[in-house]
């Protein structure tokens, strides 16, 4: 046995099922292992930040980590930016990165690169193997480390000697960590404040926004008054027909200010006080009217769901809390605006649907129209790192493969991990990318308004436009084997769309889809 | 003035003609003030790993910077495998990243990352702006740190409070830094240890591979009986007819120890002893014979022409050296293997042509088929981290409009950056891409057998395979408007070939390539 058999061994038994991988030399051992075993799906991708991005997608469906393979510094640095929204999303994952063998680092080779340097930027667990035979206790910690509380970034660093050496050994699986309870304290302070008779909002986040927790906030709104607000970007919020609904918190600053001034106290519950996505001269950070008060129930690293239920029945709160019922809206007329998208997914959207929300500009309406829709997941852009969508859908689509994924993915950010399509053709994954063509990186133009920095030039414009020259994404799509169509009428994308919800595999629609800027934007 | 404007003018005056952007909100006081100027030219790319590379191609040909516009962590952390690149291209480059205005940190938004913690990584000299007024100072600083010896990779971090607040002026451009001399010592030294009688070569890199450098050290090789070698990727080798000729250092270890052998002194001027890519076991990591004596005339920071050009005057060598003779190869017959593009590019490339190569396992015979071409200039992969090709030819072709660029690009490593092609139809950049597609990581599998990892599975190879499914270049580029052919045998990539030749703008013919392994590594 070498110490990338052991090493996989262990990683087995503590209950690895997928691997995301773009391998390259120092990976070779484990390639190798991983071909020799049947417990662990080999899952190629053809850049890094699809392998990341998946994991991310692969560990808000199922709660469980993932195994990404990864090269160096330079490969890890690829997958980065999708580790930043991973961690924002608290997903559990585990990177392993193959570095040159100890004793080549000191000949700084082309490749050699401060590996760990890279990985203690985005991991709350770092570790470089001492050995061969340090590589299987490694890796069983590194399990446990990503799944501390939500779930955590674990980076175990492998020199490629350690993995081919001799390892006597693999692991045990490492007894997981379980979730800290919220204190009686706590509670208690909590159950005081929400019976005080200010305006209260619960701020929800993690799992306060899955269905069981949803259930016990929808009972103590229903008891109480408090409104439940959800954070802008949740990493997986379910929602739809026969759950409790929840309001988001608008992205732009101005419209979210507005939108929290009524409330006089909020509730944290997995989630942090609202802020500012950025700061835009004269307008504040905090978005809470400034005689807010915070109260805090749970992190996000708290056992959210008991402390939740636990409330509502200290308060007797009504067993049933009031859901969301199910709507169809007739089929929309006119320009094929993003609200007439979000319509037609809304109706033909089916049970179990794990929606993947890269829209930008077009999300706001998108996610309006979808929440009477049938019940399903939503899973947005936690940490704002542009390519997330493709990837994550990917991922949500290898993790739960019975489930229809919809990648609502707008064009200018699907341009960064566009390798995801690929890897769908491959993986035969059951995702429909819903492809917004505005052919621009709206979202700019939105935000150059409302930074007040002076009328721009054509010159300024053009670095905001994809117009030229005009993508087209269905024979981008074809030419990684992903079958593509094209929309230009509401007409077109509603017969594309039905008929992409009645076969199983993956598909593109690109919608030409008309944007109104002024309803982007009130202010 | 604001800061943005303030930084703007001073980095013009300091030379900066081009900026390479991927733009966010942060960064839009810059792109404002960019978009009303016609001092710098505004270069619109899709991803971050295209910003970097195209800086490091333009950096490669002009020997200056570009600035490159970033957004946070997360657009950093985008650039920095060609980052990675550059930096051991010894490429002049300044980065401007953008992040949260200075008070807006504390409050953890989204988007939040630890900017200076990213860019240390690859940066030789980083900076945050004070404040607005700093800014335009800090911006001259950068120029200059950029221009340190070779060429350094400088990161300025401009919070966005400080871009968009007032500033009073830009500053006046720094004094430019001076390549030191190589002192009298040193070549006293190195003219004493060529004159002794042992076997030596010269192992050239950074200056030493241009023109000018080459001349020089043709003189000494004429004079002493020397052996010419260049690093195994050189950042830019000036090569073929009229040209001195060096032999490049082979990529395997075996191949390269075997090469090494007869050498008993090798002094070393712009490159650093060589050293295997990778360590394999029972393979050394000294490439040279454990005998072999090393001289260093010059770090790749030295004014290295002018210690060469001191060296063959003070030993009387012949004033014209021996150069490459221009020859021309028959149409090959046969396959379209790596060898037949190699001779039907050799035969085809006009003078003064760039040729960017990451042919990956294609690329010794690409190098080796085309020594006797019309002069041109071969720049390779210097930091082994993926996806430089596309964004390199794409920077180079920026850098200098009148030549043809030739992008040798395998079809793996086209897949991390292919954003390149957009922006290379933007500009109607002269480039022909000519993508070498093998379907496979086909180096994996060579470093596989190398590694002696045992058997490998079907499942094994199957994580190096790309025909399932298929990628079809020419799809995928004529998605991003860049027009595009396949060829399957010799005579279609010759008309193809030629064809593209004979017009002007990007093009990319898709070469479906056959390859012998066994002509790869020879054991």
């Amino acid at each position: 046995m070498n110490g990338a058999q052991a090493l996989l061994e262990t990683l087995i038994d503590a209950g690895i099922e997928v691997c995301f991988a773009n391998p390259g030399t120092s990976e070779m051992h484990l390639v190798t292992a991983i071909g020799k075993t049947d417990a662990v799906r080999p899952v190629l991708c053809l850049f890094e930040g699809v392998v990341s991005g998946a994991a991310d997608g692969y560990a808000r469906m199922s709660g469980k980590p993932a195994i990404t393979l990864l090269h160096l510094g330079p490969g890890y640095s690829n997958s980065m930016a999708n580790l930043h929204n991973a961690r924002r999303a608290h997903s559990p994952l585990v990177n392993i990165v193959g570095d040159h063998a100890t004793w080549h680092h000191k000949y700084n080779a082309p490749l050699t690169s401060d590996v760990p340097g890279h990985a203690r930027l985005h991991s709350h667990w770092t570790r470089v193997s001492d050995s061969s035979e340090d590589l299987a206790l490694a890796g069983a910690e590194a399990v446990c480390a990503s799944l501390e509380g939500a779930g955590k970034i674990a980076t175990l660093i492998v020199p490629a000697n350690h993995a081919w050496e001799a390892a006597a050994r693999s692991y045990d699986r490492l007894e997981p960590p379980t979730l800290p309870a919220v204190t009686k304290d706590v509670i208690d302070h909590v159950v005081e404040a929400i019976g005080n008779g200010k305006r209260t909002a619960f701020v929800l986040g993690g799992a306060a926004l899955r269905d069981t927790s949803l259930k016990s906030a929808g009972r103590i709104a229903a008891a109480t008054g408090a409104t439940l607000l959800s954070e802008t970007f949740p990493a997986r919020l379910q929602r739809g027909a026969g759950l409790v609904t929840v309001q988001r918190i608008p992205y732009f600053a101005e419209q979210a200010i507005q939108f929290l001034k009524p409330f006089e106290q909020m509730v944290l519950v997995g989630a942090e006080q609202p802020v500012a996505f950025f700061a835009y001269p004269g307008v504040a950070s905090v978005l809470a009217n400034e005689n807010c008060e915070f109260v805090r129930l749970a992190g996000v690293d708290d056992n959210i769901s008991e402390a939740l239920s636990v409330i509502a029945d200290l308060i007797d709160a009504p067993t049933c809390p009031v859901v969301q019922e199910g709507r169809q809206s007739d089929l929309p007329e006119g320009e094929l605006t993003p609200s007439a998208v979000g319509d037609i997914v809304a109706g033909l959207l089916p049970e179990s649907a794990i929606v993947v929300d890269e829209g930008i500009t077009c999300s706001l309406e998108l996610f309006n129209r979808t929440h009477a829709a049938a019940a399903h997941d939503w899973l947005a852009i936690t940490g704002g790192s542009i390519g997330f969508g493709l990837p994550v859908a990917f991922g949500a689509s290898i993790a739960c493969p019975s489930r229809k994924v919809i990648s609502l993915q707008a064009d200018g950010s699907a341009m960064y991990t566009l390798q995801a399509l690929w890897s769908m053709a491959r993986e035969e994954c059951d995702v429909i990318v819903v492809l917004l063509n505005n052919r621009s990186y709206a979202i700019l133009n939105v935000e150059l308004a409302r930074l007040k920095a002076g009328d721009p030039t054509p010159k300024t414009l053009s670095m905001l436009d994809l117009s030229n020259p005009e993508i087209d994404w269905v024979s981008i799509a074809q030419g990684m084997q992903v079958s593509a169509t094209r929309a230009t009428t509401i007409g077109e994308f509603y017969t594309q769309f039905s008929s992409a919800m009645k076969m199983t595999g993956p598909c593109l629609i690109e919608v030409m889809v008309q944007q109104h800027f002024d309803a982007i934007v009130r202010r």
